[in-house]
């Protein structure tokens, strides 16, 4: 029973490998009505995808999407909108050297002991181009969000150990694309770029943590009890290639508040609207949303493939050496940032339409 | 549309509220043939339930039990597993001063904006005592997993600010039933006891973590792309009630690795097994597991119960004082431990019969 | 993978067999603020009942309902409605002398070949009894649908060879209930109350049909391309017991006719709502209601149980004889009309949730 | 909430419009290692095509499907099966003249009442033209299944009056495909071609029944209570356009047999095997196979597209005279043949897979 599927009210699938023919989505359950801006997808694509500054990997891919369905006369239609990416920079080649090696870290001998075989050619579905269609539905999402005034940023926090020191309220987020590593705090993303660039050369890899933000989602969205909102996000966030962590609200550090101290007071603001005086909930209470900012953070670990050779085993068993080339990303935390925006947008679209359920209209 | 849903193979849904007539669960899709050892099910049950120590809430609920369907002459059937717990210690009347009001940090507010309405009778479907039919399915799910070898073990890892200061590698899991708090470190057990009766005292709760360590699963469980193992891992221990986080192998700390260094070298063993020299992936690659231990640890906020004095405002927005009074928990750790170990029971249980699919027999 | 769940948005999952503890139903997603008529649930029980009526099994059962979550102060509350019969008249040692037997045409064989084992008692899961649990879940979605206007009228129009000669506009459907067939044309009843109680006599069954019509269902209902409205009208109904075949608007009868005599021409009416002047359509276009009434025919076979002595094998693949013994129906179609009201119930609360995410609200 | 996805564990989700850029299929639980055979699945799309023949519509569409990703070294992976059809005889110009205008018994005025908008472009979504995708999937489907041995073949049974007189044992099902009607009885299948040539002249259309019968499936498949294997035959057949009714084994002419007539009565075979000394039951009983022949009937009315013209309305309630031209189907039925035997295909494979759960292996 496969797993490609995310969503119940606002559902896709999506299919492809790295080096197959094409990938892409089918997005059913998108409201009609809406104006599809295409040009925002691809926009969106292009946040993600590879070569576009030098702190990322130098591959070439356009990642071009192609609408096949579902958009008539430039509004979406109620029906499922159908997209596919070919994939253009394929140079199989590249790939002979390893066909039976299991690279350490990757997904080679998992997918092997799952399936009893594999697509070894760039990691095939285990691959994170597959991102690429959850992307362009998530843009779609947020063509929808939008619709309802919710907004969501993303940005990278941490670069191994270079850390913003300052929290998500005082930073200017509309400075996130400024820079190549998409840190809206500019003196600590230059010492970011300096560190990837500098693991670069090194052929290795680093980590690190993006912090997302999302402003208008109203109180009402999530639902109990297995899916609550915060639930679902981190599933849609772990589920990212490399995620290792999710946190909302206080998160980890918040353990150590007594209750006294965490919990957020309510008070009624000059409009009447019930607010919280702080907002260590994340925005999130009993997994509904109460109509405060939602945010959250992840660890995304450093990538597997590195040029540095590395002792490993292949499909017979045998020591081998796994000699990395090619051209892969430093540091996955710059491109991460779209990826989480729309896996983020995925998750509210969805929770906003089974919001619509819940009770006598 | 709802979400009282867990799984897709090991279907679980629950219902009940804190304060209603009873709560259950029915569990749909688990294999014919399994020994139902029903004084396994009421153990867990017990390891979770309130009164059981001096550390948690001196509530009495006896949480019986009753088996309603699926079992024939001591084996699981293959049909629906019904399960019932009814609610012996009511006492609704503890709850009539709060029926209007939003108690802070906690669910009454979402919920109110959520359906227009709620059962204000101790948190209603929103207190943790859904949890319980959690537990009772989760231990069917053990059941099953036992005959596949799989051992589930989750211990308290930290309290406020005390941590354990050994790996879970280093230390002797089978001490974590050996005191009330369920850490298998006996000094850190103690000082987190003195702890947490401390913050009792003063009326107060406090937070921490826990760590789960999973062994005996083969390689091959989990589905790409989006039901990843440790996403499934995520989501359901996020749905637990007062869960602010998730991370799995290193985790946080990880994300300041090199890959060079944080990557995991296979190696054949003398069983000519697949293994890897060392764990920082968690015993899961590419969202599949490679046959090593499985391990995350989560962190549980304080619980928003408290005795003090807090502000709110009411259902009619006006400002109000919420008084704590009744038998709460002062640190939820040692009950989540039950709670934590049997959901993973379930990510399991239902990532093995998936897996049954994966390929031609 | 289990299949006790039905629907998407409004969904259920039922549980219990014939002679077990007991048997019940989860409804998940029933929407918040809908008034609970618990006296309308069980009345709707009462229809189904054994024992109500000299044609139909004298088994006593009560059916008595409980209700245990999901209801406060008289409203639903949004989260999920629990409810749980127990059986009473279990007399187990009914059942002694056909353990190891497969009775013909029951699902004996196909259990036991399923799940390697089964509950011999009274045909456990795949007993009838279990629709008991549907019912009580559809007279919920009854009272939803209520509040739109919607109305559901099933009613018996064949029994054996004897069938009703009017079509459902030409009777007065508020007759339904004035006789123990539940057939709405008086002579015809009683012709076959007099077949049924013939058919008894011989210890022998029969079979028959039930139409259903569906009033005040708004156009829009039922979703592109698989869950077409009729497509899950008909995989519910099949669904029950003993049904054998399902058909909606001209249904097998209208294949001979040409599409120039078939087409339903559309028109407006004086308050401008399209029409259409005939109904071969059934109330349904392209899987979706156009707003004239709904109507369909289900066709139920004889009941398996018969006195007269059968041939069969045992478990061990040897000839035995089956004799017929207890308290069976001699004509379920009486007793159908209930639970055929109830599962279309289901699916039109269902789809009427699924609508409200069709397009920007 | 969408429906454009059919399946559990062989999941299939579909998308594209009659007249927009393509149409296409993801099958997301496929296992891995089936041998590949496009040729096959381009076969079957071209016994669903359009143009084959002079009784079918003279459209012509190539319906090459071209595949990508799942597949490699020819095998299936395991990963999703994404596979998209273009549309080339796109000729939208043949649409305009009924942009605003509800066809009679088409689906343009409930999309346009679900969707608030609708492609009007030959049906858009509501086109049969979609169910390509699906004969895409099915075959797929079948090639799965072939593995295990079964083998499923339809055939048309009855053109408007006229009938084959044979049941499907007494037929030679090798000649299905020995003419255009798709009917292995050749006398009847020459008196169907000249009805359908009549009714073509006329400029309109004819209903008729196909007959399916499936071998080969083991005792076991289907899932109590929703799910029972005919039900989800049913709902699979009910989703195919112009589908009107469903009866499988003895059907809606069984039902004047009494139980002691109608049950079939068990014995072992030579090798052990318990069998049914007649076949009533359809190979079905309690919703699960029992290796005895599975067949069902279905029926298809006339297709709405006459030449004639038709009284209708527009979009502003207006009168309009619909006017046919175009190529149309005089009959679907010779073409519905590759669509039934392609949705049985899936509906088989998912409970195929679903089986694999039922017990501890």
């Amino acid at each position: 029973m496969a797993g490609s599927t995310y969503g119940t009210a606002f559902k896709i699938t999506t299919f492809g490998e790295s080096h197959g023919v094409g990938l892409g989505v089918i997005i059913d359950g998108c409201p009609a009505g809406i104006d599809f801006d295409e040009e925002f997808i691809q926009g969106e694509l292009a946040r993600r995808k590879p070569g576009q500054s030098k702190i990322v990997t130098q591959r070439k891919e356009e990642d071009g999407v192609q609408v096949l369905s579902g958009v008539f006369e430039g509004k979406t239609t109620g029906t499922p909108i159908g997209m596919v990416i070919y994939n253009k920079d394929q140079r199989s080649r590249d790939y002979g050297h390893i066909f039976d090696k299991f690279r350490p870290s990757h997904a080679d001998y998992t997918f092997h002991a799952k399936y009893g075989m594999r697509d070894y050619r760039g990691g095939g579905r285990s691959s994170a181009r597959e991102t690429a269609a959850r992307v362009a539905a998530g843009a779609v999402a947020q063509l929808y969000l939008r619709t309802l005034g919710v907004d969501i940023k993303t940005y990278v926090s941490q670069v191994g150990s270079i850390a913003v020191g300052k929290t998500h309220e005082e930073l200017d987020l509309s400075l996130i694309e400024s820079n190549p590593v998409r840190c809206p705090d500019p003196e600590t993303a230059a010492l970011m770029e300096k560190e990837i660039l500098s693991v670069r050369k090194d052929g290795d890899t680093i980590g690190g943590l993006v912090t997302c933000v999302i402003k208008g989602v109203p109180a009402g969205w999530g639902e109990p009890v297995f899916d609550k909102l915060h639930a679902e996000l981190g599933k849609a966030i772990l589920s990212i290639n490399a995620c290792k962590g999710f946190e909302y609200g206080s998160g980890f550090a918040g353990v150590t508040l007594r209750g006294s101290q965490h919990n957020d007071a309510f008070y009624t603001d000059e409009n009447g609207t019930v607010k919280t005086r702080t907002n260590r909930s994340g925005g999130i209470q009993g997994g509904i949303s109460n109509g405060e900012n939602i945010y959250f953070r992840a660890a995304f670990k450093s990538v597997a493939t590195i040029i540095i050779d590395q002792d490993s085993v292949n499909e017979a068993g045998e020591d081998v050496t796994v000699s990395g080339k090619g051209r892969h990303d430093p540091c996955v935390l710059p491109r991460a940032v779209a990826i989480v925006d729309n896996m983020a947008a995925l998750v509210l679209a969805d929770m906003s339409l089974r919001q619509r359920s819940a009770r006598l209209s």
